[in-house]
């Protein structure tokens, strides 16, 4: 089947480069916990920007419910990036398929006097109906470069702009910082461990999610392992250690509650001292048939700290005890601790992950291209868009690399590989839409795809074409959106 | 009663400062719209680390569960800030209250083999018993200042701990962020655009309370405006005008559905253009009983397009109409297009508002201060915390603006203001819990009280003293935690 076509394709991909990013045995390890629930986002129609009911109100009363097509793009990328992973595509779908006004929230809009009781009946039937086409999650891609196209009759196409913005730029902010940790520490353990500075719940699932389809292997965050059967890790916080009377009562106690999964805290009052309470500990516990996996540390300079700690546990004979380190970590400092030989096994990354510190936000927008089978084209400064249906179309080089896309009309014949995929028809998601296993394995071989120029921290430009169609495409609406009589 | 007293105090230092943030009008004018449905935010127990389960775990298995004390503060400022300011605490609150594990949680802890059933069937019971104490929203704060403070059983104070620190957490950062817009723009409205570009739904949600909060007078996000009842507005979208032939049949087509509330958006083709079709209209729309309130400016050079359409307006008689601007605003272009006279009358703030961009996360941790009577502290490197139960005095100027602050331990004798408030008693919110009016208002008075070396977008810092008695109680947490066979 698809997954393990694209499965296959890693493993082809692997055997080319040897820093592909998800490991073999972690495809077929499916996550081990209960059938996850599946997501219960926000699903209120009133989260949305009220201009877009204002607008929905004026089409009505004119009867505009031609077909519309809007396209989802990012303008620029953020100062020092490279490229983007897209991502939130299900999500997006999962809230178009669930669209409506409840009951309660027309009663709302009636009572708030802002529109007339025959506009706000109209909207009681109101579903999506229409088509999207779009990069599935895990693919690499580029400025202007559309991400998501709705097809649909104008008012739906509309209404929907808000949220699917909110939906789909957020992830993708998410998996484009991750995969650049990935790429910064390649073999390494991810762990996400942002929640608690992520902006709000969904911030923080939405960013388990994220992060575990860019490569991440697993997250500290229980709900996005229920959600979203992403894999589930913890440690211990300090304030375990600190409300026993020692360190070592303090660990000997987790371990029994952790006997299989043990990873201790050990940097609370002193990295070094922890090694050696953890080095005198462990035969004690081994006696219990307690092994201790890992140790992690949180604080100061995390490479000389982790060469002592890796010491004092080799001397003990520990060599089986991982290192695991947390603290402040983003992708620069992963590099400096990886190519610096850091004895350092696996990583906690929180903040800058979850909030992607550098670049919190993507200068994206969804424009309208095409109203009623006529181009349209926004001309405002600086942000002026490029009118039609468009595809891109990828081309690679002799080993399997990224050389170059072009963003081209749908109907205008170009070479490569075609990225936007149907992803739904008539308000319902297509047959075999991907999953986010799935998404995670194409993100590996997307990454794997990545020329050496985009895989560096501070990354060289990847030229994106506009095609002629395009910009003919372009003058010509130009031409018709300024009628002579108005110049 | 209480809002009557602070409102009185506002009042009172508007009459001493010409600067502060909410006009009155505005604090007898509560939002018209219908009674707004309180939040529904994500309350699942399972949004946690999972290290928080497994501690309770262990602390369940040892019979630990006297009083813990917990501390929520903030370590550093982000460069460039001078302060921060207090927001979220009524969403930890109600979190708080809520808070318990349901059937179908605890059976898919059990079955994803993780917990032992004991454990799990302990859990069912488990309801927050504690009290908190905090500084009211709207505070200004700064650096080692207890923002929270929880004083619980060891394994509630311990298990709220990452939902705590992501409510609370995330709206200080948006609440400190427009506190700075707020302060750059003086007398301007300033409106919440940012649902589209924040961190999810809870994010946009709750960035359009924290902005509110600290003095902006609305937001755009609907569901924003029936969960917490602020004020709504909008505008239009470039996708109304491109889906015409032509922008006067837009404008016009608009205003019939927004007679009242009528902001055109003229700048999808070109600016002045667009300002001169609004010229040609307005007389028209008057014989209809049509009144266009503002446009607004959305890309180019603000200033001078805002100068230019003023122009056009001001010859055509237009005087009345508003000049509304929009499009990558952030404090610093706030403040130079104020301070450069543009005539601009309100500002709509999206990406950098609701990402605090140059600032997504604040250093922010919740710390064990004590358990069993005993003060507790933590020594890691650049992360040592105070230990003990401690105040915030404030002492003021001659004028009323904040000269210092005190943090002392609760029994040392201080002078100045006691920040912290009694919060929740035994699980239960106090009586007289201040809401989001009354929190507005705190905040105008909290900015008018800075003293100007903290107003200015670049700051000085602000003296913060540690009391003789929580350094005295640090050296004793240390003696007691470095036992002598330890060392």
């Amino acid at each position: 089947m698809k997954l393990r076509r694209i499965a296959a394709k890693c493993v082809d991909l692997r055997q080319e480069r040897p820093t592909a990013y998800v490991r073999l045995t972690e495809i077929k390890e499916l996550p081990r916990n209960p059938a996850h629930h599946g997501t219960m986002l926000e699903q209120s129609l009133l989260l949305t920007d009220l201009y877009e009911l204002s607008m929905l109100e004026a089409y009505a009363a004119h009867g505009m419910a031609e077909t519309a097509v809007f396209e989802l793009f990012v303008r620029n990328l953020p100062p020092g990036r490279g490229f983007l992973m897209a991502a939130g595509l299900e999500q997006a779908v999962e809230f178009l398929e669930a669209m409506r006004f409840t009951p309660d929230e027309l009663a709302w809009l009636l009572a708030s006097g802002m529109f007339s009781s025959g506009f706000l009946d109209g909207l009681k039937d109101l579903r999506f109906t229409g088509d999207v086409d779009a990069l599935p999650e895990g693919t690499v891609f580029f400025p202007n470069e559309p991400v998501l196209r709705v097809t649909a009759p104008l008012p739906q196409a509309q209404l929907v702009e808000t949220r699917l913005l909110n939906l789909v730029h957020f992830q993708t902010v998410i998996a484009s910082k991750a995969a650049r940790m990935v790429l910064a520490a390649p073999g390494k353990q991810l762990v996400d461990f942002g929640l608690r500075r992520a902006h709000g719940a969904e911030a923080g699932l939405l960013a388990a999610r994220a992060s575990y389809l860019a490569g991440f292997s697993s997250t500290a965050t229980v709900l996005a392992s229920r959600d979203f059967g992403i894999p589930v890790v913890g440690t211990m916080a300090h304030s375990f250690v600190q409300a026993h009377d020692d360190e070592a009562t303090a660990f000997e106690r987790f371990a029994r509650v952790r006997p299989k999964a043990l990873t201790l805290l050990i940097d609370t009052y002193d990295t070094e001292r922890g090694a050696a309470i953890v080095a005198g500990l462990a035969p004690r516990l081994a006696a219990q048939g307690i092994t201790i996996g890992a140790v992690r540390l949180d604080s100061g300079d995390l490479a000389s700290h982790a060469h002592a700690v890796r010491a004092i546990l080799d001397v003990a004979g520990l060599q089986a005890i991982r290192i695991f380190a947390s603290g402040g970590l983003d992708e620069h400092s992963l590099l400096a601790l990886c190519r610096g030989g850091a004895p350092i096994d696996g990583f906690g990354v929180g903040t800058s992950l979850t909030t992607s510190a550098d670049a919190p936000a993507l200068d994206c927008a969804y424009k309208l291209q095409e109203y009623a089978g006529r181009p349209r084209r926004k001309r405002s400064e600086g942000k002026a868009t490029w009118p039609g249906r468009k595809q891109v179309y990828r081309r690679y080089t002799a080993h399997g690399t990224i050389a170059a896309d072009v963003v081209a009309l749908l109907d205008e014949a170009t070479d490569g590989e075609a990225l936007l995929q149907p992803a739904m028809r008539d308000g319902k998601r297509v047959p075999g839409f991907p999953g986010l296993m799935e998404a995670r394995i194409r993100a590996a071989g997307a990454l794997a795809q990545l020329p050496d120029t985009l895989r560096r921290l501070e990354p060289a430009d990847v030229p994106v074409e506009i095609s002629r169609g395009i910009r003919q495409l372009a003058a010509q609406a130009d031409r018709a959106a300024t009628p002579d009589h108005a110049l």
